[in-house]
């Protein structure tokens, strides 16, 4: 077998096999969008169906025979990632046995059932067994694919499948000093008192639905390859021709339709950016997924909360809903962007955010380094959110329950909202290095050109590059916390005037 | 291996191609209902690689290995229906060659758009080199599975594709009856002259649906195991816990929309109401596409264009659209059984129906026993109309380029329609005779009776018994084509009261 020809063939069967993970996330948003309560049962046994014939393909021998074959020399550097890539995924499907995996989809799927009823009843002792069996399960996966013996080997595998390259003590390194920068600005804002104006007004379902497509429409979603629906959770499902953005509508608080819808087109618009000539390639998907979280999180925030896009904004919104009970844009832009601190994560702030994101990377770095017990976890869940927020913790459903993360066994994960918040930061300051009017098109609702830099720069790059080296070259150096913290400093210390 | 480990290993593989194969069909209800423009070619891939795994678990050697270990003696009747089955489809599927299989796929796909555009354009002669190509095919298949050397050998090999055990010299012996009592019922009705009333309203988009989704639920339609959704032709998708319904609205003719939805109501109520114990096993789906259109017509036809249902759905007309341009139960009930000799087969009314569905069947099996050429089956398309109807045929797209169904390759599946018929008229007159005070019920919209006593002899019976002995079995006897014409020349030699 020349190499040339194992390449073609290992492009061939990875063809093959993403379009049956294009099956599989297809049954998960439907399963979410569109599926009658009825159809749980079927569906169970249809996943389960495909992610084995995944595993099959993931392992097959034949994959192995292909890279031991290819000379990635003389490939482009898009070839030489579809190899590294390829041999990635092989590696790591290959030295986790399928029991293991088989155990960790059941144990998952149950020990989610388990958290959502313990969650109901704010019964954290009803949650720790089944959080124990999907920990020692989550470290028994790591240590397949560890490197070395460090006490943060096994994070990094299991933070590996989300943020290749990641490390835990890189990332923890930054995250301390983000923390600092965040505590004392969350400081500053409290003492300084005084609170922003608030939405009242009358918000009906299918106007929010109408103004957040026309806002998916600005940010240049391509609604030909997509489609825009309801559900519990919103997410963003798919790739290239087409990538579905789920939202939902609160009827007393427009800005959760609006701006998870915002932030749901980011990821589309990355996906519907891929680069086209490297279609059904490894190198032609998203980098990471703190890659994919940057270009949701500079859409919904550094663009959407912005004063000149809220002006136009402001505009949208009494022209839709009349009278919204704030009376000026400056009014409106302080509403978006009020600042608070709550128990819960996914309604958090800019300032906060990355707080709640920061205490449980810290909580899960420990659990599975052995240094923290499950039995000691709601503990040192409410010893740290005390000390950032300055706030005790009422029940286990606004604390250490209140995601579903953990419950199934997706560790590694969390870091990768801050690392794309990181990225959204360093990526605005080079668009407004290159782009000085760009506050004077935002205020005419425009993004277009902000969102051209994205695709130039993120989108079309695709996975050609691993993740830091992606968002480096795009930014022109390398991306750490000091953009984002003074995108903050600056942004809230104008927004809350009495800040010291 | 022992008969019990194989038969236990059988069943297993069996359940998970099922559930791929309800994968495949959600792909095909979602391409229809779902799908934005952009994502064809995806989708195309995605479709691709699940039917290439089916393929391989269709014809895995393994399926050869379980079935020679079987002995079918001390298995009940579902368990040997599970093997007759098993052994039918993976003997269907090891005979025809991958390449076979494959040129029929590729072939199919590309001849459905040369026809689409043959259609567009009127011309047969743009058509007729692909129906040539998949003619040719479709002969090569019925040749890999033919039985026998008769003049109907490749013929009834791809009819029991879809009617297991269904014969052409038998089929065409029945049809030749019902011709002949079609044809006499249609030329009295011509003579007899007077046109029916026609609706005359305003009938928005969504009251439309609203008054199809009650009709559904009044049919017993379980919403809470399916789905209602828009499409350009209306089917049904889905099995068991899962099963979606899809319509379509003509602002003009509300019509369309309603008798649609009951129409695949019937086909819904089929797949909700099949087994339970014999879930994902062959014994447990449904027998035959006669037998799904028996169920689809009864209850379009012989319930909801009853005299007493139409008397009650009057009502909820005039509640729903206010003046509907006709005054009485009865002249509504005229307008929805209007007769007319048009040129299209779904806009056919019961007395024509069968006489499109019929003349397709001769002429495709003409065509696959080599007796007619594609060249010449324009021609007999337009005589064939003439004698059957009256009328001449004004434009192909009226006449041999309608269905898309030979333009992918469908042979043997057009006589399941009228199948179907001659079944739902056998199936009414037992249910007529099991309830006496149907008419009763019916006048005041409760079609539940009927639909328990198909529930309890039809779908609850599977596909246990082949699909000629279910419908004898429900009826009490063969069922042969003379329910069906007493049934039809007594409704409308009423509703025509010229007719001699």
């Amino acid at each position: 077998m020349t190499s040339d020809d194992a390449y073609s063939a290992l492009l061939a069967h990875l063809k093959t096999t993403a379009a049956l993970q294009g099956v599989s996330g297809l049954l998960s948003w439907d399963q979410e969008a569109m599926m009658p309560p009825k159809g749980g049962e079927q569906r169970a046994e249809q996943a389960g169906a495909l992610s084995a014939v995944l595993h099959g393909r993931q392992t097959d021998p034949q994959m192995g025979d292909w890279l031991a074959a290819i000379d990635v020399g003389p490939l482009d550097a898009a070839g030489q990632a579809n190899v590294r890539e390829a041999k990635r995924s092989f590696q790591r499907a290959t030295k986790v046995p399928t029991e293991l995996a088989e155990a960790l989809a059941k144990t998952s799927s149950r020990s989610q059932r388990v958290w959502a009823d313990a969650r109901a009843n704010d019964s954290v002792a009803d949650f720790l067994p089944a959080l124990s069996e999907i920990l020692s399960l989550a470290r028994e996966y790591a240590a397949c694919l560890a490197e070395g013996s460090g006490s943060d080997a096994l994070y990094d595998a299991l933070m590996d499948d989300f943020e290749p390259g990641g490390s835990a003590s890189e990332t923890a390194a930054m995250f301390g000093r983000l923390r600092a920068g965040l505590s004392d600005l969350r400081g500053r804002i409290a003492e300084a008192g005084g609170d922003a104006p608030r939405l009242d007004g009358t918000f009906p379902k299918e106007a929010q639905l109408a103004l957040a497509k026309r806002l998916a429409d600005v940010f240049g979603y391509d609604s030909a390859a997509g489609r825009i629906d309801l559900v519990v959770h919103p997410f963003c499902s798919g790739t290239r021709g087409d990538v579905r953005i789920t939202t939902r509508v609160d009827p007393e608080n427009p800005f959760d339709c609006l701006y998870s819808t915002v932030h749901e087109t980011g990821h589309a618009l990355y996906e519907q950016g891929l680069p086209p000539a490297l279609a059904w390639q490894p190198a032609g998907t998203h980098a990471s997924m703190g890659v994919h979280e940057s270009q949701s999180r500079i859409c919904e925030n550094q663009l959407a909360r912005s004063e000149p896009f809220c002006g136009w904004l402001f505009s949208q919104m009494t022209e839709t809903f009349g009278d919204i009970g704030v009376g000026t844009a400056r009014d409106f832009y302080r509403a978006v962007n009020r600042v608070s601190p709550g128990y819960i994560r996914t309604e958090a702030d800019e300032v906060h955010y990355n707080l709640h994101i920061m205490m449980r990377f810290e909580l899960e770095r420990a659990l599975i380094a052995g240094d923290l017990q499950v039995g000691d976890l709601e503990a040192a869940w409410n010893d740290r959110f005390r000390a950032d927020f300055g706030v005790e913790v009422d029940k286990p459903s606004n604390g250490v329950l209140q995601d579903v993360h953990w419950s199934v066994g997706l560790f590694g994960y969390f870091p990768t909202y801050t690392l794309g918040n990181v990225y959204a930061g360093a990526l605005m300051a080079a668009i407004r290095r290159d782009m000085p009017d760009l506050d004077s098109a935002l205020a005419a609702g425009d993004v277009s050109g902000a969102v051209s830099w994205l695709r130039k720069h993120v989108h079309a790059a695709g996975s050609v590059a691993r993740p830091a080296d992606v968002i480096a070259t795009a930014c022109g150096g390398t991306a750490d916390e000091t953009a984002l913290l003074d995108y903050l400093n600056g942004k809230f210390s104008a927004l809350y005037p009495n800040v010291c």
